[in-house]
């Protein structure tokens, strides 16, 4: 199987080919809420890119979860806080999802042949799920901004290490080999490396230190959320 | 000084700021081939972005410099290794050139504020420049059709590590704080890693590997390429 990884949703068009399994990694904190939300029962997601379409769902009657820059959108149920989606909130819904970069991610890819949402909670779910079926994995990083972010780089190298330990891969360009090699680096302390990171400042700034530890903690779920091109809803 | 690494022309729009220098690097092999021209006597490069525009100067009598995926273009008097551009054949003319990365990134980031070329054989005069007169550095890699690539990335770390000896450097971006902590990992090793790059097996594949040893040798060359942005020429 060919591994590669995509460091921001600006560069998919030159790292996509056909047949692609591509896992979208938003690691602070889209991926790991879009997967709590359905292991606490909703009965789908529905990613929109922009608030405006968030708000038509809002005056619908649907459940919202919006989030821009680290924060809840006034008009919405829900941030990106994955503690924030409880069972008793979500379960049977379906839920409307906007972030800063996650949803963006999500929406470059949407065409191609299998869209998963991976991150370290589902990190052994999802390679599982890509050893059975994928031809070629492309990990595609939601970064900030379309910039590249350390956080969900490295959990392309963690996924790297985790599909290696199962099966033989084939690194597909140099950004997956960089990945790797980095990861090799700093594995042993992820928490202190990522304290380095924009983003967990960011979170620090929003009072929301208790979601990162949470969202670089692998395989608290099991569930792999599967975007679905027909609906344009993940289950 | 704040330092920055954008990872490919396509998202220097993501990076950028007012007020950048910008150094443009294409290790393998544009920016070692420019510093190469210059300190070999010629009096100016014409970088220009298509073959169509190279040829038309071929036409009206210029030398021309032009390469796609790593070979020489046909009509031209050159290709992209620095062996070809000796003082006989360069001193006291004006070259035109275009490769498949390097003169991509050029053009991208013409409009900033300082424009130069910086590679391994001119590392020292490049950082030198930066600490007396840049209040913000971009790294600008070439890659490769607009993904990363190892060498250009490492070139990043290499700089940041000589800057970082001479001053109080801040790092802008995970993307450098990555870029550093890969170098560091990696620097005693560097020919080796870099065989494992896609455009190492490039080279080999077309005879140039004599070309990959000159253009990760330190400080050959003390001239810094700048590109004037009234007649659009490199001196």
């Amino acid at each position: 199987m060919k591994l590669d990884l995509c460091p921001s949703p600006a560069l998919y068009p030159y790292y996509k080919s056909d047949n692609d399994t591509v896992v979208v990694v938003d690691v602070f904190r889209a991926s790991a809420t879009i997967c709590t939300m359905l292991n606490n029962g909703a009965s789908a997601i529905i990613p929109v890119s922009n608030t405006d379409l968030a708000k038509q769902y809002k005056s619908k009657g649907y459940l919202v979860g919006a989030e821009r820059n680290t924060k809840r959108c006034d008009f919405a149920d829900f941030g990106n806080s994955p503690f924030d989606y409880t069972p008793e909130k979500v379960s049977g819904k379906e839920v409307v999802f906007t972030t800063t970069n996650g949803t963006r991610a999500i929406d470059v890819a949407s065409n191609c042949k299998e869209l998963l949402i991976g991150t370290f909670p589902n990190i052994d779910a999802v390679a599982e799920k890509c050893l059975k079926s994928a031809e070629r994995v492309v990990i595609l990083c939601a970064g900030w901004n379309n910039r590249m972010n350390i956080e969900d780089t490295l959990f392309g190298g963690a996924f790297a290490e985790k599909l290696m330990e199962r099966s033989n891969i084939k690194f597909d360009s140099d950004t997956i080999r960089m990945t790797y090699e980095l990861w090799l680096k700093v594995k042993n302390n992820l928490e202190e490396y990522l304290k380095l990171s924009d983003h967990y400042q960011r979170l620090i700034d929003n009072s929301a230190v208790s979601d990162a530890s949470y969202c670089i903690t692998p395989n608290s779920i099991s569930i792999v959320p599967v975007y679905n091109k027909i609906d344009k809803k993940i289950y």
